[in-house]
């Protein structure tokens, strides 16, 4: 077998060897790497759609520029696949989001090649900016290249970061990648602008596109050049040198464009790159999603893997649930940040489109957004994912909670969500929500309690209101015909014993319930109580359940300074911690979690029915025997 | 006396008065009210430059609009006193910022006519769609209107709200009021952009404007146009009809303009209104600062009353001891999102400007960008105001914390700020920053202890570090020559005794000792120690403390979830609450705190000397006698 008949890419080793390809080579390299993704993510599922969008500009710009030296910072990060299996990490490609795997995003401990990881949207131009200071003040680095996608550029954080790239002037690169799709069909204003036809002059690069790529380049070409063409595009206003639109599927045009970059730039320069997401994989290309997310799937065909639910998931329970108390209350409506399906608002939005608002990735503003719409009397349900949560944080404080407005927040990827790993975890929540005035907030024990929690929700016009609830599949608990609106404050008794304790506080439920017949089978009696609320505490439900046990434990899917942190603080201050109950809060450990299937996430945290049996024994001095 | 000769203002109980009025008298109205807010100002203090520049704009909104059916939203709100004196608040107008007086921003508790409040910026067009919403869906509200600067525009949240209003396309006015400064002299791309003068034909209202305003305009106008000129303003691609430049202190044009836009919107609508910031008043517009904030002031000479400080700020020994750490290492440098001075960044500034970066309005941006500063091998101090950063919150999750960066914050304003009010408390990051793996967390008991923490954060290459300190003096404590590196994770004991022991986390360590001296007057011995970390906790000393007293009372400046509560976990995980050593734990009480006297708003939330020797004395079954 000759050397030239083996694969390209079984000679890569890392960008070093790529860089010594005659460019040639780069095209046939191009095209193994994209078989070897495809080939990777049908065995792992994953973001198949945006890897297959940037096959050709990952050799490009690894090709091009001196990376580990120069720092290639993906934006998002979920089409880092061809990047990773470029660099050095082929071998392990096929352990893409698995446990002890390969992350699905840029990772700083996974290789000196992810210079700055992500998972979150929109932090590229700031961290490549950062990167350039330290390059300009004798660190050793090199140049700083952001690739970002329509979508993202789109949010507030990326506008910030460009608006002060421009200001400092200094030399950096800005790939956007415009495939014209976000998650979700884009929205906004921009993305209106970014489809429109313009009259603009197309550039000489535009008219050696083929068709659909073509239209695509003079959409895109629009939403940044201006409808008037000319020199003033908005990020040359912002003092970027512009360079585009080019096709991120032609590698000539890719090498040429960026190695002229790398040669000339002496300030930030955007090069506006249209590519197609799902390239080269016809399931992908023609479905309407373009593969973004998929499961383990066939190659041939492109038939995806389904997984058999044994109960409805967490989302559709809150999506129908929410979707039928609108149908009954017309002030009801819905906020999502660019996550319509991925919240279950694509249900009540099948119902009542005009009352579903979709802001794009932008929840800074989605939070006041909803707190004016609280404000004018309506009911709006503010669906945002525990971990996107964060992003408006200030908002839900100063918006929201100081002004006591009726914003429900829908919280969902509450607690560790598997494979999305330890950026998506919803760890946080608990506790800078209870932290605020005026804020009730409630996390459902399964599928039937969320859909009273919706109807809570819906109920309460006092003052903000939340609700998480986690991802994935519900318990297999027998739904109501609707929800009922729960006593604000008060939790439920599920199982009633006498030694121990276990107090509840969201989804861990069900583990509690096997923890309790665990201690049972050790010969210890569990009370089980659901707390329902972390604000406002059941005080008498708590206080019953220390007087009457020997200990008491508190179990939650969230970090320490929650609903335990609030529990110990109400009893403490009272006095109550007076060793006649011994007291104990389980929470997720002191260090982020790595992917893994849930369960085994929440094993590594230390909170499986063995682990709280085990705290709740000992409390009351008692081992449990080990449990095979 | 006839009428005629009465001020106008008198016979003003409200807006439907102003709109009975025939235009030529709103222009005297617009004179006398200008002339009672330097009044009221000269007494109270307060934001002075902002509320000059937009007189005649309150007077022409509310004679042009129906307010409070019609919903006037004022971005930040700093800018609201004209607003309050017509709106039934003139009464009360010498009571600005002071205890039991009027907000110094806009507040709903407050009037009718304060549809949605705000105190930090760039809200407003949010809030103002939700509202349009609300009126689009039968609520009885009439239009929304936001009044936003050009410097609180910039920010990204603003931007996301007109990419989501444009899109939107529903009736709604924003009143860009353009007086070319945010609170500093604008920074970032965007600005530059603003100020640069552009080719753009003029319109004619442009003529007619007087010349420094002229001049102003054009610069605007360019921003909004695109330096061609023609039709594809900025704002226009968003899908905003665009109205202006005008002379935002010509009540003609003002009243024009907002009559033909009332008539005609049928969308979006963008009335770009250029202001002087500080105009009518001299020795305001004279003022670098355009009297932005000021105290008490002579009208006559404009002389500020000056407050004699007993010691220097926290503020300025942190940016001293900043400045000195940098002339030490060169590989600090510093990021401010539009607080050089509030920061005290900018002594640093002045000694080496090329390591301090102020990114504008744009703490989302900021907190990465020192990330990848951070991940270059920078040491960065990230210097934001504990209510801003939750601005920040995501970044610092999901950027820092994750990737354990080691990010320096210095966070400013940490507890009750005084006349700021609820709004501006730095009330929650002592809990949203212990919750997060890898970070270390301190509090600075007085300002020598926050040089050690410039010191200790300058030091700690492992990961992300915060330090928190309050607004104001300090306590007159003898400085260091320079701060010196604490040991991580250990606290200190200020004074020895054998009853309880009060365990202070930060600046209210100066209340405690008199606690101390307050317990021991009535008999009752007490160890006084200073936690310095709230993460990692001095476990040891905490369990000396317990071992040894029979009481421990946590004290903070902060909300609950934070350091008593990280404390109370420790303990009852270790099966340490067994009641030898009774626990309390003192916090910030769960509801917001009005503006007042920091001291005064300290007793209001139960945090006086003698509620915390009342506390501790109760831990251990006694009471305290009346302290006269």
């Amino acid at each position: 077998m000759t050397a030239s008949r083996a694969p390209i890419l079984d000679r890569i080793a890392g960008p070093s060897d790529l860089r010594a390809l005659p460019d040639a080579d780069l095209k046939t390299l191009a095209g193994e790497l994209r078989r070897e993704v495809i080939e990777a993510v049908s065995v792992t599922g994953g973001h198949l759609g945006s890897s297959l969008g940037v096959v050709e500009l990952a050799v490009a710009l690894h090709a091009v520029f001196d990376t580990p030296r120069d720092k290639l910072i993906w934006d998002v990060g979920h089409q880092c696949y061809p990047h990773k299996i470029l660099t050095g990490r082929r071998d392990r490609i096929r352990t893409l989001r698995q446990e002890g795997g390969l992350s699905g995003f840029t990772k700083r401990s996974e290789s000196e090649f992810d210079p700055f990881g992500a998972a979150h949207s929109s932090t590229s131009i700031s961290a490549a900016l950062g990167f350039t200071i330290g390059r300009d003040m004798g660190r050793p680095t090199g140049d700083a290249i952001a690739v970002i996608g329509d979508g993202a550029i789109s949010a507030g954080m990326a506008y910030e970061a460009m608006n002060n790239a421009g200001a400092e002037g200094r030399r950096l690169f800005v790939i956007l990648n415009d495939n014209e799709m976000s998650i979700a069909p884009p929205v906004g204003a921009m993305s209106k602008y970014t489809s429109r036809l313009g009259a603009a002059p197309l550039e000489r690069l535009e008219a050696a596109l083929p068709g659909p790529l073509r239209d695509q380049a003079r959409r895109a070409r629009a939403l940044v050049m201006g409808r008037t063409g000319g020199t003033g595009t908005l990020f040359e206003e912002l003092g970027f040198a512009y360079m585009g639109p080019i096709d991120g599927h032609d590698m000539d045009q890719l090498l040429s464009v960026l190695r002229s970059a790398r040669t000339r730039a002496t300030g930030p320069v955007l090069i506006h790159c249209c590519t197609v997401k799902g390239k080269g994989y016809a399931p992908a290309e023609s479905a309407a999603d373009k593969y973004h997310g998929v499961g383990s799937f066939d190659v041939a065909s492109g038939a995806q893997a389904k997984k058999r639910a044994n109960a409805p998931s967490y989302t559709s329970v809150f999506g129908t649930a929410l979707a039928d108390e609108a149908g009954r209350d017309p002030r009801i409506v819905a906020v999502t940040a660019a996550m319509p399906a991925g919240t279950g608002l694509d249900i009540m939005a099948d119902r009542f489109p005009a009352r579903v608002f979709d802001v794009g990735i932008a929840e800074q503003h989605g939070v006041t957004f909803a707190a004016g719409m609280a404000a004018s009397g309506l009911k709006p349900f503010c669906a945002i994912y525990s971990t996107f949560l964060q992003r408006g944080y200030d908002q839900v404080v100063h918006d929201v909670a100081l002004q006591n407005l009726p914003v429900r927040f829908a919280i969902d990827r509450a607690g560790l969500v598997g494979a999305d790993g330890a950026t998506h975890a919803g760890a946080f929540d608990i506790g800078f929500l209870a932290a605020l005035p005026n804020f009730t907030v409630m996390a459902a024990g399964d599928e039937a309690e969320l859909m009273h929690m919706v109807a809570t929700a819906a109920a309460h016009d006092g003052g903000p209101i939340a609700f998480r609830y986690p991802r994935g599949e519900g318990r297999g608990t027998a739904l109501p015909e609707r929800g009922v609106p729960l006593e604000i404050g008060k939790g439920r008794i599920i199982r009633e014993g006498s030694d121990v304790a276990l107090l509840s506080f969201g989804a861990h439920l069900g583990v509690c319930e096997a923890a309790a017949e665990t201690l049972a089978a050790q010969g210890i009696s569990a009370t089980l109580a659901d707390a329902r609320f972390a604000k406002p505490l059941d005080r008498a439900l708590i206080r019953q359940l220390l007087r009457h046990h020997k200990a008491l434990v508190t179990v939650e899917q969230g970090a320490r300074g929650g609903f335990g942190a609030m529990v110990l603080h109400d009893l403490a201050n009272d006095g109550l911690l007076d060793g006649r109950c011994q007291i104990r809060c389980m929470t997720l450990p002191d260090r982020f979690i790595e992917q893994a299937a849930p369960d085994a996430m929440y094993a590594e945290a230390g909170l499986t029915a063995v682990d709280i049996a085990a705290m709740a024994a000992e409390a009351v001095g008692k081992r449990i025997g080990a449990i095979s």
